[in-house]
């Protein structure tokens, strides 16, 4: 089992994490950490404290001459900026922060002590953890990867795109968006939100493919990997919905048109022809793409901020302005890739146990081959 | 902290849960228990077995005289048609259930032993559970409501309906809408998919009241009650998409018109006028009704099966036919206040400790006049 | 990984329990709980309630045919005394007893409320855990055995005894004593403080044969195994201490004697030709047999009782006095085999993962010929 | 609740802890931190390493201006000798240590790679986390003491010493014990130890005053405090047995003897003139003294080694020589008492929730008020 933790204020020394229950034996190459972490911080519309930025991991604990070693694995991204102690207060909650409920809930009257946790720059860690998760995962030949579906209402299509074309397409956009028509409106609706102090939300799809079938369980509610992946992805900052396959648009289909037939092949064994499912079927992995979508709201610190409430004088004010961004979709679908490596990690370390590389991947192959001669 | 396991086969002796940490000197009305089971059976498209069971409650521990003790509450619903060792082998794996990937991942192969316990009839046990935190949560003045959205493509209009409205007009209606053109429409679907063997999904919405602010936390990834009330919306049979507030819409909404501006009264404290955000900000709820919006697919078992795989001979067959329903939304409307409620209960109990009643309310009521003189 | 939640009150209806991650495909025979729930109720010295209750289990779910699914195992086993409703208040705390802290916690104030859980009538649901746990072990090699080394200030002498020995004489010791010398010492101890209206404690000692090495781990504080197997021991009833191998001797011999050497055999592999360390080092396994000792104080509830406080009126009276035994090791002892058959079974299942008996001895023994192969 | 994850390797960069769940509000003096951490590295026998390191600590996150905000708690202690990358390869285990069951399970050919973390030098972190959780402690009145009971077979004599007796004492003994004799002679038997090249153990007591009644509970058996104690203190490095009060004393007395007669005062309220039980009853604390005697084995790295075989070549060879100490019984004394800060500390704010000192101790407050009131 995988457990980690998470630490780090946005402008504090650093962002942390320890991670245990990795096996011993994988090779971790820090730089597919840091190219993760460049990702984060990239995409048109981002704001000023992410050239401020240039995130490099540095690697505590868990690793000795390149390689894990079973213990806990501690993962630490400095802050430039770690001015916290010396930061102006705040006194305007922002709506759509956590700020007014955080000030509340902790009794702080510097809501300084609530937005410093709450950003979401506590993200660099579970990128961190994520990247981590996929060098493990690329073991099994799991791949995953991530577009931005939507954004301010422009939407792309990609239908009947294969998997590498989305990933080509939309390594070129600036929203890695797939859909190079709808990159360029997106953008555009970047620039217009931009010019009148406004933000934007929108929507992205992660794809986990390759992953063995049989992850997760209907035996307990909580070991659904549905149900684990969507706590995931709702964990992350400003995610309002999540749905996996073709979600919503599955509520309003007949059940005739709805399902995924089963199909056999001699070298394939048992697959699908369609993925409406997304990947999962009872709380488990199917062996077809998990296909996730989330909705993110716009970015709550506005340039020109919303109205709120001095939290001292309960006078009608306006709300504080950080430094922040226009749109951080394509940001989020890089966080949303990495929690999910996390969880499938997870599950996969939980079917197949394994202390070592060595034995995870002896364990993995001799479930392959049962599924295979079943 | 609340904890639970629950148990039972579709066709096993009973359905079975354990409880630990209900705070001592609750009174347990059973009939809250039993009108919640009652709820779940209903709305027009269930199948037959629906007919055949009717559940009621036996409490096996945990309750001495009506009031609970402190020590681990045990509720058990008996199954009338309990012949699972008698009950066809199945081998014809149905499209969009846990049939295939669950003989694989546990090595079976007769798919009863598998859709025994992956069916929705393990709900009753959560919904048992949800019953009782209602009860405790009744004591705090949370009140958790629910009604169908949609239906088949049919969707409803209650924009601007108060919650009194919502639950009074919904209660009348046969699929629990409260819309009642959209629900004689639905209604007219339903019948529909049952002349051509098909089945149908919908979306229902949850509705929380009187949650204080700050339940759940930021600090933590699993710690955010969003996340933990997605993973329990999601690990319903058949969801396949979770939202709050105004969900997948605000991601196409600028930042000036998603996020609800904070307003301050005497009486009322801090509040705000929309609702944009479904209760929930940071992580935390913000003291407005928390609004879940779930997608459900349609029914997996048709009466007109689709394409399959036979397990045994690879061959291609029709899928197994189980006796099931027709469509199923209203009872996970139900099953989604049940897990619903289960997540807040124990999100009190994790900010206000207690190992009774008494001790819970002093706490919360504690923390409630924190927060007014805050 | 497995867990388990138990529920049930000594006069309640019954005892109750719910396992989560046992493998599926394993041959659940029933005559081996109640084998292990009869000598549960065994030893010289027990009380009434002994003779009253002949508890047997009931599975009600998890098992079909005979061999578990994958799905929850429940376990009931039923009170035959289940007059907890009407049974009379208690307002005087039993010195040693849950008694006055749980009414203090739970705000409880018919002491009833309290012993009624408290009491270790509890273990019922463990022992038939346990005894789950060991069908499995039995599937890889684990042997747990149990013998009462001292009861009273008696003590046995075994040193130099195999485990087979130990066995052989203890089960025909009325108090499970693998010394028939020490036994019936034991057996006088107990007549006597019977007649003076006392009680009597004593040591016990368990001991894993067959367990492989590296179950366990020094990566996390919460993972080595001998922590966990305290834990659990500490856990039971009355047990006042807790060690390993020569335990508390150790603290008083020099370095050069207290650990165990080193060898090597072609057919054995690594092993050793002493066992001080009780089978641990470093919180992990070292494939020789696990030994613990136990401490478990006199019974509480004594016949002539001890002095207390009414809890109302605060006066000076004497103790309440339940229906109890004189001396319950040797049945300590039978709960201290089940709970570590717990631990290790979760070790095991932590280590080999395996949601299918197949799974599981397929990965254990791909590492027993990579750990020959070292 | 409290959770934590320690990382860090002997000769890493650094020992690292992330905590999450203490309540904002709290100011932490680092100086208290370092205190402990120097108190941790004293006491006569110890080995150069005890020279070359002089652990501070620097806290990460969690802490803004002195005082906590209700975010992850990060403490990190670097370590001065950080060349785990190119010391030597290590082929020889050393019997008592993790060495050879730790290259097994995680199949690493170099011991090294076990060694590293498996070492005590991991008690660092739980050291800055056992000082963090005496400081929110102390806000509540509970203070926690140690002190050395036994070396190497001498046996220190503190009956009927009080608390603060024992506390003046030992802090003026080289070896943390109470009776200035004994220390003499534990000091004699460290120097002969040491001339002979061999190691010593020994036993220290934990001592925790001012817990109120009713923390832990007997409802679950993974809730009991001393199991959980039991757990914390069993996974500290070389401990071999761990007991409550009069311990494996208490399995020779009869029950008339072993029990704590309850009595009454009208400032006390409900107290008790012995504390045989060591402040434990039914698996909650009775708010006397908890009494926590651990048995401590003699350091397995010895200078004159003991035989093992070499991993490589299976040939019998001497033991590898890491740098150690020749008794660490004050250091694990130390350590007690920190493993047992976070224990209780984390039964308290199970107790009483809190994400706010204010909160916190309004609840403690409310709670001891009721209990008076009783």
């Amino acid at each position: 089992m995988l457990r980690y933790l998470t630490s780090g204020e946005s402008h504090g020394k650093c962002m942390l994490t320890i991670v245990d229950g990795m096996p011993a034996g994988l090779n971790v190459d820090k730089s597919i950490i840091d190219d993760e972490l460049a990702k984060r911080m990239l995409g048109y519309g981002r704001g000023k404290r992410m050239k401020i930025e240039s995130d490099r991991i540095e690697v505590l604990s868990g690793v000795r001459n390149g390689k894990t070693i079973g213990s806990p694995i501690s993962l630490l991204v400095k802050n430039i900026d770690h001015s916290i102690d010396s930061l102006p207060k705040v006194y305007e909650p922002r709506p759509g922060h956590a700020d007014l409920s955080g000030a509340l809930k902790y009794n702080l009257n510097d809501i300084r002590d609530v937005l410093e946790r709450a950003s979401a720059r506590e993200t660099v860690s579970r990128v961190a953890i994520g990247a981590l998760c996929r060098i493990l995962l690329a073991q099994f030949g799991v791949k995953i990867i991530s577009h931005v579906v939507a954004i301010g209402g422009v939407v792309s299509k990609t239908k009947g795109l294969s998997l590498d074309k989305i990933s080509a397409i939309s390594a070129k956009s600036p929203v890695t968006c797939a859909d190079m028509k709808a990159s360029a409106d997106m953008r555009r609706e970047i620039d217009k939100a931009a010019r009148s102090g406004d933000t934007l939300g929108g929507v992205f799809e992660v794809i986990i493919h390759g992953v063995p079938q049989g992850l997760g369980s209907y035996s307990q509610w909580d070991r659904r990997i549905d149900a684990n992946l969507a706590r995931a992805i709702m964990s992350i900052h400003a995610i309002k919905g999540v749905s996996f396959g073709i979600g919503f648009e599955s509520a309003a289909l007949k059940g005739s048109l709805a399902h995924d037939e089963i199909f056999y092949g001699k070298s394939k064994g048992f697959y699908r022809k369609t993925n409406n499912a997304g990947g999962v079927e009872g709380g488990m992995t199917n062996g077809e793409d998990i296909v996730i979508r989330s909705a993110m709201k716009p970015i709550s610190t506005l340039r020109k901020p919303l109205s709120t409430v001095d939290i001292r004088t309960k006078k009608r004010v306006k709300a504080a302005v950080e430094r922040s961004d226009i749109c951080a979709v394509p940001a989020a679908a890089v966080i949303g890739e990495a929690v999910s490596a996390i969880e499938i990690a997870n599950a996969m370390l939980d079917k197949f146990g394994g202390d070592s590389l060595t034995e995870m991947r002896r364990n993995y192959e001799g479930y392959m081959s049962q599924v295979k001669r079943f």
